[in-house]
């Protein structure tokens, strides 16, 4: 993979960037002043808390997706509980099935996830050979960033030579190494003589783990529940009344944004893998019949996506595709129009948040990859340090949810509407004279009753022959020992044309489902930068609707005639609901501007000596540092035409008159 | 209780209202169909899912909750996790007393909430005693709703005559039933003979259960975790970082909003006692010394609240008292001014969402009804058919979660501010010969000096006499069986004046802490009511900033010529990020009206033939089902200047002509 740059082409230096991130408080491990103090015995990784920057970032997220998808699309929102009784995941397949595989160390006890596990070993090795073979390797410093080395000194890695045809094999499983079954991953385990790295001790064999947190609900203990894994479930026991919501038309979508959890066997890499986790979740329902095309779908068609779809995966190869929704879904590739409009609208949704065009591709799951509930998924992946980081996934969750509901709680989850044409069907039906089958079956009568209606209409052909030519039958019937006979003065099976005016479907989803943390983290890298020559000066060029303050408020010193202009423009602000931060530290105007760059935010008020005297003040872009000068009036109204997207910063600063002095940039 | 009306002055009938409710899906119970079905049979109650118009409602609360305190205070708001290691929990106190008492059906096994059993069983038998004495009293239908009856058709009441002082004794131990701890629910349980009332068996003493819902974090069973039952420990924890992410300056807030966990005993009355709850907290850090004053209490310093104190309440009575704030800290009822000034924030948040202030109280905790950090809490209580319902608590925990934090963890979480005028402390120095103590005690030379300086000061004085007089001291050493004498070749004590620049101290905190799920359920009775003389005609009378949908648009009638208005106008509604719905259907203009006033849209547009022709649109108010005619862009700038509060309906009725034609109001 070639090097990874920021947006100024700068090599991207990961330890600089996440040392920002935990020093201006976006997030930090929870609970860190037990762990640092040894307070904490167990394994209570994988949870992380936001602080003010960052939780401002992730209700901005929040918010725009809602407005981008809830609000535009008119989808119906819920809010269902995160605490499930264990009934509800026995149906949805998630008791049984939620599972990930997991070895253990033979002698130290460890848990490893299997398919990680063969990963680690094996590029490991992949880097030994290219070092045996004097080529450059990426090696790992101790703080998880990577850098290209060469040469004897590379730390950690092992020359070791490889034969070509074992090199080849090693790739190829790479490429597919999230396709492997808990049986496969142990056969590649065994063949390739796979070790836990931290002592090299030989793992047991993989074995399934469920992801999910049990607990119990209530006083007693008889009641066992899960935190759900996804907040999907919700939204299938609740379809029957959102379908009536929703006047019973069809195609609609309901949302809903809340927390899951899942409980990662070994967490890793921050905020990307963790145990609890923000989501937003989409489930549109549409009629499986007709292609599934969409009305919008000529609003997304012509959008250009990268994408990695299975066949090449499966050849042991990652190389993008970038073609036009049109030609994917035209082509087959992306199956549906609806599945097609999704990922559109997907992408429109990370770019307007500011994620990097040029860091996302659309991914398709391989066949034993997916969930046990999906018939097809893409994932958006965004590119970042870590690797190409699946951020949200579109499955094709075909009828599985709603069948397997509606067979366990006899609830009819279904579509009806009314056909326009009615719908004549041929079809062999049986009359019963229940008059006699009564007296003649005495209490075995129903189970028989129950025994003919069940009859296939190929059966009620047959029986029907048979009726005419030996005038009795013989069925089995449940819990009756022999066949027993039915003659025709019981019944008669006849041909006869039924109408049909009403068609009855369960509808197929398909699920957009957004993980917020994934986006947060990926976004941050993505807009991550610094200035020219000065690493030290790191700048994040969120855009204006998420950044977590939109104006940050310097006085010129810490000269008391200033503070009361500074508050005033503070309590204008906030009362129009923008939310802004004021710098009157002692710290020089240009090293306020640079520490307040790390926190993203995107414009800046200056107070000056000019302010007090004329009440004019000037604004400063945070990426170009121009400034503008003007009446506290024209600037208010600038920045809310800003935040509102009415106005470029390039057109504010046509308008206004460019301001020179004191800018502490430079 | 006086019976309860409605905003229009009509007795309040729940039944009518909670059908509105949960048919116009505002919430329902969560796995509905799989309860109905007879799918649940362990206890899953006290979960409820919010529909559409609920969970809209619910996030305008929260966004407008985010506006009036964390924006307009400058807050520091936090996202924690809900998981958390037992650890945390052991410190804070919630391992060892976050608990209900309860007792056991000795027959059918039951579990009951004690205090909610006595309650149950006294306020049945006072009522049995008025329908002795031939008095009124208020019986409870099947649907949980009360009407006054009187004479010997009162269902489910057994007439039995109490004396006066029993009735006395009884409404005394009502007043404070908050007040007991276990033991003496068991006294009074035994006293009165109280006994289930479903069966009526004799029910064992009261034992406490834990109220936090229990997990294990990771594939090991070794590291138990619980769901947090309040967010404020993850702000606790974090109170380092916050405190020098905001330059080191106090006073300051943290505010977090989210989800907690109580596994109540016995779920009840709806939305208000459930097992999972949405929490928005704040957290404010003062200095305890200087009494706790608040820069802006000023500005809320004459609001008129209605109080109902501790004492009043221990007399066993339950008449309130209205005062300015100002008086109420005056006299010592509010202790402070910082508690003073969020009774007031906390009593414009509830007006500001469209609470009556006719149904607001602020009733003080007694001393055992108060959570375990807590030294005082004022609840906000908002009246509903259930009786008076606590919805926001504001305690003053004081320094205790800090305190007990930072002990565990040798983290100092305390604030640390240069004094203007140096402290000189006077006291008593020990000055410790090491190089002679080590030799002279060996191994137990450490523990030796460790006991030397944890010596008080009245210690150390008296210490230094004997030094002075005999030579040697003798002190007692942990761990060391007997004795241990330190002569004055090892030792001297002696006075010195010690000069402290810097003030150290623990910060006290105020918490107000929301209930989000009881606020909205209190909030929709408040704003319920129905068109005169037509019951079946409810309306929800929501503030337009916290309505669900603003605004409603109908055509005519079903007309093919409205349809493409209709998109147009939702279009554009939609891009300026109005929530709006479209009501199509076939029903007369005037039924279309009425259900969409129970979904509390506050506006209105018409879309008829004049529309086609002209463009103008009508625009109706919910309240008045007055309506006003105009342009489009006239209507749309009305909306807009509505909704940002610019404007009141009586303003844009003002200036915009009326409409009187077909209104469908009539």
């Amino acid at each position: 993979m070639a090097e990874l740059t920021t947006l100024s082409g700068d090599p991207f230096d990961r330890t600089a960037f996440e040392s920002l991130l935990k020093r201006r408080l976006f997030y930090t491990e929870s609970f860190e002043i037990y762990r640092t103090s040894g307070n904490l015995t167990g394994d209570s990784r994988g949870l992380y808390d936001y602080g003010p920057p960052g939780c401002a970032l992730q209700s901005n997220i929040v918010d725009l997706w809602r407005k981008h998808f809830v609000l535009q699309e008119d989808m119906l929102e819920l809010d269902c509980t995160i605490l499930t009784p264990e009934e509800v995941f026995k149906t949805s397949g998630h008791v049984d099935k939620f599972e990930d595989w997991m070895c253990k160390d033979s002698k130290k006890g460890d848990f490893l996830r299997a398919d990680h596990l063969i990963e680690t070993v094996l590029e490991a090795r992949l880097k030994g050979d290219k070092a045996a073979r004097g080529l450059a390797v990426e090696v790992e410093k101790s703080d998880g960033t990577t850098k290209k080395r060469k040469g004897p000194k590379v730390n950690d890695i092992k020359a070791m030579k490889l034969d070509d045809a074992q090199v080849k094999e090693y790739e190829e499983i790479l490429a597919k190494i999230d396709n492997y079954d808990g049986p496969e991953l142990g056969a590649l385990i065994e063949k390739y003589d796979i070790r836990n790295p931290d002592g090299n001790s030989p793992v047991l064999p993989p074995v399934p783990f469920n992801l999910m947190f049990k607990t119990t609900l209530g006083p007693s203990s008889a009641s066992p529940g899960y935190l759900r894994p996804e907040t999907a479930q919700g939204q299938f026991l609740n379809f029957k009344k959102l379908l009536e919501y929703n006047q019973n038309s069809m195609p609609f979508a309901s949302a809903s944004i809340g927390k899951s959890f899942r409980n990662e066997i070994s967490p890793r890499s921050g905020l990307l893998r963790v145990r609890e986790f923000l989501m937003a979740e989409i489930e549109h329902f549409v009629d499986p019949e007709g292609g599934k095309k969409h009305p919008k779908f000529g609003l997304v068609k012509d959008l250009q996506l990268s994408f990695l779809n299975r066949s090449t995966q499966l050849a042991g190869k990652t190389d993008l595709q970038t073609t036009s929704l049109a030609d994917a879904v035209a082509r087959g590739m992306v199956d549906n129009e609806t599945l097609g409009y999704f990922l559109g609208r997907i992408y429109l949704f990370l770019l307007r948040i500011g994620v990097d065009k040029n860091k996302v591709r659309f991914r398709q799951h391989m066949a034993n990859e997916m969930a046990h509930y999906a018939t097809d998924c893409w994932d958006a992946e965004l590119q970042t340090t870590y690797g190409w980081i699946e951020c949200v996934g579109c499955a094709d969750r075909s009828a599985y949810d709603l069948t397997v509901h509606s067979k366990k709680t006899a609830e009819p989850l279904v579509v009806r509407e009314p056909r326009r044409e009615p719908l004549k069907v041929e079809e062999w039906q049986i009359d019963i004279n229940k008059a006699k089958l009564g007296p003649t079956f005495k209490k075995n009568a129903k189970a028989v009753e129950t025994a003919l209606t069940a009859l296939s209409q190929a059966e009620r052909e047959s029986s029907a022959a048979a009726l005419e030519k030996e005038g009795v039958i013989s069925i089995t019937v449940p819990n009756l020992p022999e066949k027993t006979e039915v003659s025709e003065d019981l019944i008669s099976i006849v041909k006869r044309t039924r109408v049909e005016n009403v068609r009855e479907y369960i509808p197929n989803v398909i699920e957009p489902s957004f993980g917020i943390g994934r986006i947060f983290y990926s976004l941050l890298e993505h807009v991550y930068w610094h200035r020219p020559n000065d690493p030290a000066r790191g700048v994040l060029s969120l855009p204006i609707t998420v950044a977590p303050t939109k104006v940050l408020i310097v006085p010129l010193s810490t000269h008391p005639d200033f503070a009361p202009l500074t508050l005033a423009i503070s309590e204008t602000l906030r009362a129009q609901g923008i939310s802004c931060r004021s710098d009157d530290s002692s710290a020089s105007i240009g090293k306020r501007y640079a520490r307040n760059d790390e926190l993203g935010i995107p414009l800046g008020i200056t107070v000056d000596f000019d302010s007090v005297k004329d009440g004019t003040i000037t604004l400063r872009e945070r990426d170009s540092t121009k400034q503008v000068r003007a009446s506290q009036e024209d600037i208010f109204s600038a920045i809310k035409s800003l935040i509102d997207g009415r106005e470029t910063w390039e057109d504010v600063f046509k308008r206004l008159p460019e301001f020179l002095g004191q800018s502490g940039d430079e």
